[in-house]
């Protein structure tokens, strides 16, 4: 099986670290391929940046359909031009957002969302509202670091995160944690051991290992989404800056 | 006062008639000018659509915000890009969906949406439910003519629209009808007075219409969107095919 | 345009700043006029006082009508006698209440009523839901001042509203603040000031100013609310204390 | 125990079945006395008739408590003024309809509310949203037929309310029934069993029955309603037609 | 009428209070029964407690039903067992807390549950909910005693419960208190009482009591639970450890 | 890795094909081993079977996790026991119907729950709400074959729920299917073959399939249940039938 993971910014470096995450729960005969953007920005933290990003990202997922991968994954907990690339692909396109928040609503009661930015919180909710979740939500926090900031003192990081994440438990009733951002890949561990030291004995996600044990079991099990909930569209007149799209 | 109705398409042929939509109704003293894309599809009708016509939305509503103009609409009934849109811009930014629903709310016990494609519907009611409106909702309901085609034969949609009407009242409980699409602008009334010939007396709202007293409104009372919901993005480096991007 | 402005009270010294206060937002086009009750109560904060001011709202919105007015507004946050006057009415009625939290839910992610007393919270809430909008309340907070003390000490009442709003913006998450007491009719850009001044940049309504453009938007549109929803009553016999009812 | 229940119309001609109705199931030992009203309406079937009947009911309600009166009923599926009753009063204010949904929905998976005009539908959905009971709703159905009209041919009346709940089990899966007019008081036992007769054995209930018993309980268990929901108002100015108001 | 309370456990020692509790508030001619658990757990706490009391209580609901008597009480605030022993019988079964929360949402805007442990938070939360109540919770909230000890010093228990209570008060909203263990059965006043003295006026349920008048409301009225919400079960094979099960 | 997945009946019989619908999709490197319950009931479709066949589950998920097994798996779509289960255990306990509806959540806008019979509407219904699923709900449709019965005639079984799958598509809006009963373990793909020719183009999941593949993700991602939401039970006196339960 290969699976094509998009690194859904133009920030090419975080390819390697993002290929090791994915590589490291896939099953051996998995193969994991990471590309990036060629159009788009450096990193994911609102509206406008989605709306810069998705169109590339489509062309990076039909493309991974022609060449022949089962199945695709956005690697951005906006889960960024899933539902668009949903439209165009038949092989499953999976959002490490929607399936690790199923997933944590199936090991606790509720879960809380530990984002970049106070400021992304609206926008979290709503996504959350989107997949039908809002009654397993106990909240979605910030713990103020960007994105583009969060490897420059990854201890420190480590350290903020814990702490927001208990403020999730003790005062929110959270059970279960997901970190909202893919820039937190490999921390879930770490987190959780951290918690369960101050008494917090909670499960916390790594969403893009969710993400790959999903799309793995999709494939194996011959499923994808639902053709009636992203009908393929039409081909229809376009005009687009430079380059052709869609592999025309 | 200025107001910049964005055609969100590359269909410049639509732009007379949408100017003289938004005109029937505005304020004698209120400017309105469309502008249609230079990159995006020729109409929209899916998440995909949705992907390729932002990116250009939101240069046309910072180059109008540049202009000095003092209300934006995105005339699609889809609103694509006015989340992004807000966040880029301090003037109202008004999409004619979440505005007639929202009037469509005040105006009777629950509302039903006309859409073109019975496809549509699944995104049609996440729409609707992300202006939280779920409960207002009687029904989503198609009428199954494609964008492209609505003014082929103007006397068959009407005809059509009017009929899948009277179902979404008398099978759903709607007691106001919303249509799901800026391609029947001015066919409000027709629509109403061919319901009420029928015995279903119920408002049909024009969402054109809507949008431009609502941008009038907001403009005069000095409200645009809430800063904190859509916080102004940082600058961030980004790659974009053969275009500079946001008036640089 | 003549809307007629209902003060739903007894209280007639609050005729002329409300009529300023709606006349301050209104076309220079629309005239305004304001009547109070002959039967009533002073002011409105509880169930008991919307059961002795509704009767003479309908009476006086029944005569606005047949005086040839285009629309009513009942200049109140608890909308009293709004859906009845519906039944009675074909011309808009229009709550300012329902009115300003459409529109607050329009331009943020969560809105918070400010109301008089706590006492009055469950009923805000109950009104809030009642229109469909609980997915979009971040709360309903009270700054404890009865509304005939509201003009004693307008800085100080100023001063206390202003902190509370913060409240709600920083525990509860207020994108978008509604002042819940007509009362407070023309405090909403200082408090909008106020709270800018501390680090909260969010919209604050002036629920009349909404109101007005409401009406004149329905107006202008030929829209009305459903008689679906609120049917025309048929007349049945009554019996009422010394006077006639409804313009017998 | 003295239970008074307020017949809350000017229909002075059904004191006498409501006090049987009532009687039938109280305890022994609770004495009922019916009162109907001076002022009002012969019957309450809209939002206006519940305006022009609270403010009666409320004289009534104080009334009973001042007469020392255990509890107060008020006879109407509308349960017009008990709100605003129960901020007057200490004792407890029985609605049959909130007492009987409650019931209903301990009785069964989904309940439907038979109410006797289709216009009446938008208001008995808010109605029972307003008891927080959404959830438990199966459907409100119209059995058509005006409140003054119900006892012309209570055989009619029977066949026709028996044949509209077996819509509302079998299409719309109520599993419970209960009749959404206190006109109906009586019929509960030939409904169930005329159900029961077509394969549909569900609960129907006798709204007025189940106040009754309601009542008792609370008088018993030394129980009112919350005064932090129904604070007691102030007193304050206000000017009434002819009468003076609560006993003064 | 006779009632039958299963103490669904097999602390035998509380039947002689049980039964006085219950007995405190039936009619007079109402016959009150107690009987525990041959086989259970000394308390019930979690749902694998659940697990291990409910087959026998549907045995002693099911020779309940067969000695005659008219309705059945499972004297627990988890309700166990409830939804089973309606499907084997038919006479009414009633839970104390479905029971005395429907009378909670009656009595005021928003109820609290108390709970012994912080553990049992979810179970709860979950519980109301399934009684379509989530709407009117204003939270659970825990007292941290387990059940066996409540009774070791009485006053310490309720000074417990009586702070724990104004908390939901003034920080969670409750308007209404419902202690949510039988065990605190007969405390109801006194805490009631606490409150009052510390300026929270709410009313605070006995769940004992409260099921007690439900049950004999129930069969005065002849009515039970919906068979189409609990059918009766076919018999079919069953294999149990060393007793016949169901009275065989 | 080694899953135990308890046939939660004393049904036998079913063994060797639950063991094959679990090894077909199972990593060549897992190992399935299949037990029955000694005490219990030969199927499951309502409370009380429910009932009785709980504590025997708990007892051989708590051997399986003795004997080291690294998961759990409940055959049976109304997830019996497994709640209690994960008190018990530390390892993972999989409800093959939670897990299945979360992944159904993921494909489509809505899904179906196809189930037994009529009866189990509202028990499926309450599951699916517990789960946190409602809106994502599109209905529970009966197919009206006793668990029992499935297997008598394989094609008329195939034909009905095929069936009843496409009026939950047409009617219901279903977008996904589930299939109630892990009695059609296997059937998933023929259900979707025979949608596909009927112009029902729906992804239909096989519960057990989704059920192993969610037990090996959670294995390998060293993830089980928040001890939080199923806090470990404490040792309590208990008396039980015969035998000693849990391993003691």
């Amino acid at each position: 099986m290969h699976i094509r993971v998009i690194n859904p910014t133009i920030t090419r470096e975080w390819e390697a670290d993002t290929c090791q995450a994915y590589r490291a729960v896939a099953d051996p005969e998995t193969e994991i391929s990471v590309v990036s953007l060629n159009w788009g920005t450096a990193s994911i933290e609102c509206h406008r940046d989605h709306a810069l990003v998705i169109p590339e990202i489509l062309n990076k997922a039909m493309a991974a359909e022609r060449e022949g991968v089962q199945a695709v994954i956005v690697d951005c907990m906006g889960d960024p031009g899933v539902a668009a690339a949903r439209e165009l692909l038949r092989i499953p396109v999976v959002g490490p957002a929607e399936a690790s928040m199923h997933l944590a609503a199936m090991l606790g009661h509720r879960f809380s969302v530990l984002t970049v930015l106070e400021a992304r919180i609206p926008m979290m909710e709503d996504q959350v509202a989107s997949y039908g979740l809002e009654e397993k939500l106990a909240s979605v926090r910030a713990f103020d670091i960007p994105v583009l900031e969060l490897e420059r003192d990854p201890h420190a990081t480590l350290q903020r995160v814990i702490q927001v994440s208990e403020q999730a438990v003790r005062q929110d009733g959270a059970q279960v944690i997901v970190p909202g951002c893919t820039g937190l890949a490999g921390y879930a561990g770490r987190i959780q051991a951290g918690l369960a030291e101050r008494g917090c004995e909670v499960p916390v996600l790594d969403p893009p290992s969710v993400a790959v044990k999903t799309a793995e079991a999709l494939v194996l099990l011959g499923l994808a989404h639902s053709k009636r909930t992203y009908p393929s569209p039409e081909a229809k007149p376009y005009r687009w800056p430079g380059v052709k799209l869609y592999g025309e």
